[in-house]
This record gives C-alpha cells, sequence and structure tokens, in this order.
C-alpha cells in the first residue's frame, strides 16, 4: 500500500464526499448492512481464524483472557453489529446543518453550517466491531477515513474492510473513502502526512495515545484508558450501590468505561463491604484494599499501593478505598481518574450536585452504572470511542465529533467602511429564524 | 517569574472559576471596564512609549508602517476597548447551559452541560486591545489564561495586565485566574507544561504556529495567517465588486481578514481592471499581476510570481489573477487560499452558491467584503482570535470556542446488565425539553 498515494485518493474522495447528498451517504449505510449480512459466514470464518489465534496466545500468556472477548463477533454480537450501521443510517443527517442565523446589519446574514472534517486516521484496538462502527459514522459525516485496527482482528478487520469498499463503491460512492492500514510502519508513515489529515484519533492505552500526540503535528483527539470510579456516599441506597459497583466492574471488565477503584464513605463502609465484598469474589474479582479496607473485611483484600490508583486493569481487578467525606472522594477522583467516567451511589441529591458539579471528568452519573457512559447507550447511534481530551469533543463521540463548520455570510455588496468612521451604520446581531439552503437546493 | 509556579495557581484558579456564579464572572468584567477607564491616561502613556519604540524601528526599516497601526491604543481605539468588555459581559453566560438532554430509559436522564476547558495560553501578535479581549473571553468563560503579546506592545501590555488583574482580584476573583509573560524563554517553558495546560493558542503567522505544535504535546488551535481572496465573477454588479475589492485590500491592511489576491473571471476582467487599477492606485495600493492581467492595463502590474499566490502581505500589496471560470477561482482559492475568508461577488446566486459550498475556507462570502470575518462584527461580542484549523473552533472564535461540556447521567440506580440478556429492558432514546439544574440552583 503506498500510504501516501492513498491519502491523496481520501482527500480527493473527501472533496466529493463533502458535497454529496444525504440520500446518497445513507444508500451507502444501507449497502454496508446488506452486505454484511450477506457475507456473515465468510466474515465469521475469519473471526474464527483470529479468535484460535488469540487463544493460542493466552494459553501462552501473551494476552489476557479477558481482551479475547472483545475480539469475538459471533453469537448476538454480529446482528448488534449491522443493527448498528442501520442505527447510523437513521441519525438525522449532521451536515449541511445551520447551527445558527444571525443578522449582522440590514441585508447582512451570517449563517454556521456544519461540514465535514476531512481526511480522518483512526487507531483503534483489537474490536473489528469497532472498524465498522467507525467506517459508518465517518461516511454520514461525510469525511474519509483511514483505519487502523489491532493485529489480533487483522483477518476479520481484512475481510470488514473489503466488504465495505466493494459496498460503497456498488452504491456509487466515490472510490477511496476508506482505507485500511496493515502495519505499525504505515502509522507512523500516516503521522507525517500532514498535508492529507486533519485529524487523528488513537484509541488506547495513555502512553500509546501519548506516543501518538509526541510524534505528530496533525490534530490529534485521544481516545485514552479509563480509570473510572464509582463513589458510595454515606447517604447511599446500599442495594443500589452492590448492583451498580458489580455492573460498573464486571459486566464488561475489557472495556474503559468499566469501573477499577471503589470508593466509600467510612460511615457506611462496614455495611456496604460486608455485602459487597462476598458479591465481588463471587464473580471472580480480585480486591485491592487501602488499610482501612483491609482492617473492615479480614482477608477479602490484598494491600492497595499507590500504582493502584493509577491503573487501567481491564480484568477483574478492584481497588477500594476508604474515604473520609464526598470532598475526599472529588479529590482523590480528579487526582487520579483519567478524567473518563465517575459515578456517585446517594440518595443526598444536594451531595450528587456537589459530586457531578465538582468531578472534572467527561461523564459523570448519579445512580447509575459508568458502564452507561458509550455512544450507542447516549443516543448517538454509534461512537467512535469516547474521548479524553476536552477539545471538539468529549466523553462518547459520535456524529458531531466528525463535523465542523463554516461561516457564509450573504450581503448585499457591504463594506466594513460605511460600519466605521464619522456616520458609521448601525450592526443589528439579530438571531434569525432560518436555515441556510443554496440555490439548487441539495443541501451543503 | 517562576512560570511552573504561576501554571499551577492558574490551575488552582481555573478549579474556582469553573464553580463560580455567572453575577461573579460579571462582576469582574464590569470591574475591568471601569478600571480601564480610571487608569486611561496612564495605559496610553505606557503606549506612547511604545508608539514611539516603533517609529523608531520603522524608520530604521525593522518593522513595515502598517504594522504600527495595530499598536495604537489612541483616539475612539480605547472607547471601543472598553466597549468589547461590556459586549462580553453582556453575552449570555457560556457555562451550565444544557446543550442536549436525553431520556436514555425509563427514570435515566442524560444531559450534556457546557463547562469551561480549563487553563489556556494565548500567544498573539502586536495587539494590545488583543490582551484585553482575550482576558475577558476567559474570564467569561471560567478559563484561566497565561498571556504572552508581541514585544513592541510589552509596555502597554504589563499596565494592562496589572489593571485586569488588580480590578478583578477586588471584585473576588480568585488570585492567579490570569497571568502576564515577557519573554520567549517563558513561552519555550511554557509549551511543557502538559499538565497544567489544557489549550494553547498561537496568534500568528504559519511558521509561527507551525513552531508551536511542533515544539508541544498540548493541544493547539491555530490562528495563523489569512491569505484571503476576492473573487470577481463575469455575473458581477461592477460597483459592488469595486468597493468589495477596495475594503478588502484597504480598509485595514495590517489584519489577517485583508484580501490578498483578486481573482478575476476573464469576461469581465476588461471591464472592472479598468476601474479597479486606478482605484487600488489612488489608495496607495501596489498591484503584482499574471501575464492576462498585465496585458489588460497596461503599465499597471509587476509581474506576479508563484510565491505571490502564498503571500500573505499585510501591507499595500494586491496580487491579482485573470480566470477562466468560477471553478478556476474555487480550485485556486483551495489550492493557495490558507483557508480562512474568502469572497465571491456576483448577481447569479447559482454560481453564489457553488462557491459558497465548493471553497473550503472558514468563512465564505457572497457579495460582501473579507473585513467582516471578525469575531465583533459576527456578533460573538470579542474574538479569541480567527482560527485556520478545523478542530473545535473555525473563523472568529467567541465564548464557544473557550469552553467544552461534560456529560450527566442521573438514574435510579440503573444498571447496564438490565438492558442486555434474555428480557433487556428498552432503551427510549426521547429528546427531553429540560435542563440540568443542580440542587442548590447556583449553576454549574
Amino acid at each position: 500500500m503506498d500510504l501516501r498515494a492513498s491519502a491523496g485518493d481520501a482527500r480527493r474522495a473527501a472533496r466529493r464526499l463533502a458535497l454529496s447528498p444525504a440520500t446518497q451517504r445513507n444508500a451507502g449505510l444501507e449497502a454496508i448492512a446488506l452486505a454484511l449480512e450477506a457475507r456473515r459466514a465468510e466474515i465469521l470464518k475469519a473471526n474464527q481464524q483470529d479468535l484460535e489465534t488469540a487463544g493460542g496466545m493466552v494459553a501462552r500468556g501473551e494476552l489476557p483472557q479477558p481482551l479475547v472477548k472483545r475480539l469475538d463477533l459471533g453469537g448476538s454480537k454480529f446482528a448488534g453489529v449491522v443493527e448498528m450501521v442501520r442505527s447510523v443510517r437513521a441519525q438525522a443527517d449532521p451536515l449541511g446543518r445551520t447551527l445558527a442565523a444571525t443578522e449582522l446589519a440590514q441585508g447582512l446574514r451570517l449563517f454556521r453550517v456544519s461540514v465535514p472534517i476531512g481526511v480522518i486516521g483512526v487507531i483503534f484496538e483489537s474490536r473489528p466491531d469497532a472498524l465498522v462502527q467507525i467506517a459508518s459514522l465517518c461516511l454520514k459525516a461525510g469525511d474519509a477515513v483511514l483505519l487502523k485496527g489491532g493485529r489480533e482482528a487483522a483477518r476479520t478487520n481484512q475481510v470488514l474492510f473489503e466488504v465495505i469498499a466493494r459496498a460503497t463503491e456498488e452504491a456509487g460512492l466515490p472510490q477511496g473513502w476508506v482505507w485500511l492500514m496493515e502495519t505499525r510502519e504505515e502509522v507512523r508513515e500516516l503521522l507525517a502526512l500532514d498535508e492529507y489529515l486533519d485529524l487523528i484519533v488513537p484509541r488506547g492505552s495513555n502512553e500509546f495515545v501519548r506516543y501518538i500526540m509526541e510524534h505528530t503535528h496533525i490534530p490529534v483527539t485521544g481516545h485514552a484508558e479509563g480509570i473510572c470510579h464509582v463513589y458510595v456516599d454515606r447517604a447511599a441506597d446500599l442495594d443500589k450501590a452492590l448492583r451498580i459497583s458489580v455492573d460498573s466492574k464486571t459486566q464488561y471488565a475489557a472495556v474503559c468505561n468499566a469501573a477499577e477503584t471503589l470508593l466509600v464513605h467510612r460511615e457506611i463502609a462496614p455495611a456496604f463491604l460486608a455485602r459487597a465484598v462476598p458479591a465481588l469474589k463471587e464473580k471472580g474479582v480480585a480486591l485491592r484494599g487501602d488499610a482501612r479496607a483491609l482492617a473492615l473485611v479480614e482477608g477479602a483484600f490484598e494491600p492497595a499501593t499507590e500504582e493502584d490508583w493509577r491503573t487501567e486493569y481491564l480484568d477483574y481487578i478492584l481497588s477500594v478505598r476508604v474515604v473520609d467525606s464526598l470532598e475526599a472522594a472529588v479529590e482523590h477522583i480528579n487526582h487520579y481518574s483519567s478524567h473518563h467516567t465517575d459515578t456517585i451511589v446517594t440518595e443526598d441529591a444536594q451531595a450528587a450536585s456537589r459530586f457531578l458539579r465538582g468531578v472534572d471528568s467527561a461523564s459523570v452519573i448519579h445512580n447509575a452504572s459508568t458502564r452507561f457512559a458509550d455512544g450507542f447507550r447516549y443516543g448517538l447511534g454509534a461512537e467512535v470511542g469516547i474521548s479524553t481530551g476536552r477539545l471538539h469533543s468529549r466523553g462518547p463521540v459520535g456524529l458531531e465529533g466528525l463535523v465542523i463548520y463554516k461561516y457564509i455570510l450573504e450581503g448585499e455588496g457591504h463594506t466594513v467602511d460605511d460600519f466605521e468612521g464619522a456616520h458609521p451604520r448601525p450592526y443589528t446581531h439579530r438571531p434569525l429564524d432560518l436555515t441556510w439552503q443554496p440555490e439548487d437546493g441539495r443541501g451543503i
């Protein structure tokens, strides 16, 4: 693969895609859904081969067992992937939307209209469903995309990419809007293609995201690790606290919105831990506690180290700390959290408000599992990832994270000079209830 | 100045500022306006000293004359600066706004609420009014800011900074929310303070913005140069074309939204250039033309080189090219423009649509001067700058460019497990007409 040539093709395809009507992009998405269904057996066969290779790696201790679950497209997951494509198709068109309209002065009207970002590079971990989600979202948003998945999913990704590229080409979309990179060498090469790429989206560990940021001048929105917390307040309902803690940790341990640390108010810690420890143990969770947790439930915990508070296990391990107050919990979270997703369990509405305002994370949650922090569950149709950055998009990123806007100003010969000097014309700056429409009515 | 310590202070101040009510931030802005008025003589004296130094530099050929105009706070400009602060104060509070509300399932409600970005570093050119604008916008948006202005404005900036810091401290705002850097060494140091800075905003030449991007891992939104175009279509009204061309080039030549290149459709070129050349010459504009322009008006042009199409003169110089079609104009602009601001002059609505859709720039304009591309004129109250990036904010950046959002999810003990498996609860994904309110009603 000649990456520079491919990126140039992607740039040209993006120019055409940006001007394509929603009907054409939606037809492309339906073509992807149909092609996935038609070639199900072929895709699952490739996936089975990837799973077998990964199984061998687990046996040799080269890969943690929970990560294998992310690879598997079998069972109900395949139908879920197809449903996701149709869910993206059903979303409102993110392009050509008038985000604001203002009359600047008589006869001078300003519109802010959504447009695609352009060409995006996405590097993601070993989840082949991510490839389909990201490609679908980019197509809907009018962006060309260069994809690189994890090597454990290489065979599955190759087939999925071929299915998507062929289906959309047959549906009349510009060839070259989607590319699959296969080697790390290509990723390194990609990082230097400033002139062709508008955005790079790395998903992975903090170290990986940092590596990408350090080796490119292309803008990056990082989707790094989730060190997510559940804080059980002194006014927590014990049943809710138990269910939310177990769900946040064990519902799917290998993903970034799973909880890694449980903070418990000291007043409720004896009653809560007496129930939570056996419930978590029963699910196979290994517990690491601070001194106070260790003292409360003898023999249940390994001692937690400073390193534990900074660790994304992605596994059946949970660190537990007893805190003196809600403020101490907020402070712990703002210090150790990856600013991803943090939950408070409490029946005290004032305490909830203080937590939701004070915790500086992309998702702050009251009385629900951290696992809800997800594009599909948030109603975005699907997600590019969960951004841990603070620019452009934060938390689960759907279509809105893949578009930007342009300003369109329409006048009647207006000059700035008329608005300055001795007898200046006045600005009106009046909001308008108008949407911008090009003359041919085709949308932007 | 111990920059690391100052940045740490800024981080702490930002945490407090993020939770401050709008009334307090607005009181701070009014205090700034009053203090500027009270200390007008002192500020203008410092400004006069800067102007004298700059005048000497112009005489020695070390600084182009038009750049001196940017330095000058005298005349009506001072009142404009104070008005700008009050205009920012009058803007709606950008914080705590519910940007979206969705019922995910019964009893599970998601809110997207605006919050500050955090700590921002802004490096800007020799315009002391920019310091006041940027500080005011950051305060309103709840962001702490570290500022670095051009050295030609050093004395003015120092006084302005002291006025702003003291006025806001006396108004009860957290000390340390605003800092002024004085040396390039400090800027270099700033670029390494990843842990304290959330965003760096460089304003200046492409080379300068690129230098900043290459030397930091902190996210950057670049405010680089404006290579702006006026395209006079074959269906242009000649009077409008003349006024817009002259205004775009000469109304204020030393700024990024001034035009640098004039493109003229070949059918209208003889009639248009016969009027435009003397009008521009009368304003003191030196013209550089392509071969066809040179042939049309003998002796009026220096020959333009390839380099001219890529140059931001910031001076009374204009390059002129005759093109065969609207498509050729769009192609020239997408190739040479800095994607800042480009105007078409035409009475043909279809042609205007094709231009507005096809030109990939932050501001695309029909029948008005490029000089309108400005935060104040666009009704944003003021501007941090004009972004030439495609992430987070594009074009004139006001308050919206200084905020991000967090997701707030409120449940009743919900777990993801209830929504999966054999008898899953359904997601409703229903838009809600609700705004998020913390229990104490103080806003976020």
